[in-house]
């Protein structure tokens, strides 16, 4: 339990859902959290049982704050889509089996007798690093989150850009190669972004080079465990060539994605999250570097491209400051 | 002079500066034009005589009207860029020869004594399609303006998106062939939907086959004079083989380009503008139709992909509509 007299009321509580874990946290007036707890979603079980998991985590997260449960203004969920953000209601959540057209942002408002906003996860991350993370004081932002696959999330003067169908900011579904042999995407389609620069891609990559014979200290991995970014970002520190050309194309494939968001977007800050990052200053200037050769003179200069500060906590801080800052301002949210 | 009473006060000047021409016309408050002029630029003579033929123009359009010059309720002037939205001062405007860094805006308000607003082109051509075009009644809308490059404007839940560093809604500038080999834009950067689709890189497209033994009616029409987009369209109606692939091709980019942009802003629509729609509804069927097949299926269903309506009045009525729009509301321009 913290003190919470450090703290500015109100307070928010910020649930994020993921198909594994619950993670759910009250956060300050200021987006400093006040608590933070975690609980398995058992998505499995069900929507019944979710719900159950989701009001648990949320009520435990203010139990822990210390805050009472009065003083909570209101909730913001962060889900993983596609959902309808008008109705509030999930669609056919690939990590949510069985929770298809689900009200879950109503059934969750009814359980906690709160007022609710739901956000898609990804938007909510890059929401929170725009509130009170490496994007803090901007007007504008992209959010580009590496995993498994590419997360985005675009902030316009204050404004999530959720689009009419909430499918907006799906950063990582732009073409970036058009051609017929380019790279499939796990969405079906080619030349996405995520088919080229997601931990996932970047392994593949890694696999088919190996398989085709080239000569990497990688190789001695592979045989004893399953190859991880995270082994060929050390592999490239190590100094193995192969290794440092998959990170150097996906700095590269990263910036391409990046100049072409800072063409349609010219936010204030361009943002990389996720497990990536771990790779650390030389992969976050080699994409600098990159953006300015790509970019425009001006907004190449001006915008500035850095790795998010918030870490797994950006989706509940997120969400809490996306209940914030609708209740500050109703026209944010969508109505029709 | 217009019957002025089928009109519905207050109304707005709107400007489109050219390189070669200024377009004005005065439009009433439900986005109709009631009068219409086109003059000289003389860009080369340098900004005074501009300045000065601006104000002509938009005192003439405001006569033509017959609309009192007090029931002018202020100006829009849409510009070719780079500009400076929070200041109204051009940058360096390549169509606009030592007009570097003109305050533009402020300078044409002392003129008219009017309050002035300004707009990159292209955002406020997209903005008279969102008010009185095509785009009449959506929420949010991305225009492509096929010409001698390709113009982006983004209007996303009625604001233009300007960006930071007024670099926004740059649409032609995505990139959609990220290889080493991919064609130069005239930007001077490589892979840009520009350097693909527009007419100027339809033509060079055309040439190059041409050139590279390409069989094709075109080869005579060569001979006798420039190739032209329109000529390549007339071509592939004819059913020249070579010619309906270029077309097929350009319509292939063009739906990259529009679900890349789908995928980030989820508008109601996705309009394309300018010279190439001649082509008609047999190339507009022939996106729509790419553009079904690469999108994801929610929004590909639900996005209207069509035409503009307001051929090269969308310039002046946009530049109109935008006065009107920050007249109601301050917030939709930048201040800081």
């Amino acid at each position: 339990m913290a003190a919470t007299h450090e703290f500015k009321k109100p307070f928010y509580l910020g649930i994020d859902l993921g198909g594994t874990n619950i993670k759910a946290g009250v956060v300050d007036d200021s987006g400093k959290p006040v608590s933070h707890v975690s609980l398995l979603t058992e998505a499995e079980k069900g929507p019944l049982v979710g719900l159950a998991n989701l009001e648990k985590a949320g009520r435990w997260a203010v139990q822990e704050s210390g805050v009472e449960w009065s003083d909570i203004a209101s909730v913001g969920l962060g889900s993983p889509g596609p959902m309808d953000l008008r109705t509030g209601c999930l669609i056919d959540p690939t990590n949510l089996p069985r929770w298809e057209h689900l009200a879950i942002r109503d059934l969750l408002a009814q359980r906690l007798e709160k007022t609710t906003v739901l956000q898609n996860d990804a938007n909510a991350a890059a929401y929170g690093e725009f509130w009170a993370g490496a994007g803090r004081g901007c007007e504008s932002l992209v959010l580009f989150t590496l995993g498994t696959g590419v997360g985005g999330g675009v902030i316009e003067r204050g404004r999530i850009i959720e689009g009419r169908n909430s499918a907006g900011s799906e950063c990582g579904h732009i073409i970036i190669d058009f051609n017929p042999n380019a790279r499939m995407c796990p969405c079906g389609q080619r030349g996405h972004l995520e088919a080229y620069a997601s931990a996932t891609a970047l392994v593949k990559r890694a696999i088919e080079g190996l398989e085709s014979g080239e000569k990497s200290i990688l190789e001695e991995s592979t045989k004893s465990a399953r190859i991880s970014a995270r082994m060929i970002d050390e592999a490239a520190q190590a100094g193995d060539p192969f290794a440092i050309r998959l990170m150097d194309e996906t700095a590269y494939y990263l910036a391409v994605g990046a100049v072409s968001l800072m063409n349609v977007i010219d936010p204030d800050v361009i943002l990389f999250a996720g497990g990536m990052i771990a790779a650390g200053e030389p992969f976050l200037n080699n994409i600098q570097r990159k953006v300015r050769q790509l970019a425009f003179p001006v907004p190449g200069s001006r915008c500035r491209v850095l790795f998010a500060e918030l870490g797994n906590d950006a989706g509940f801080i997120g969400a809490a400051g996306w209940a914030r800052a609708v209740m500050m301002d109703k026209s944010l949210q969508m109505s029709k």
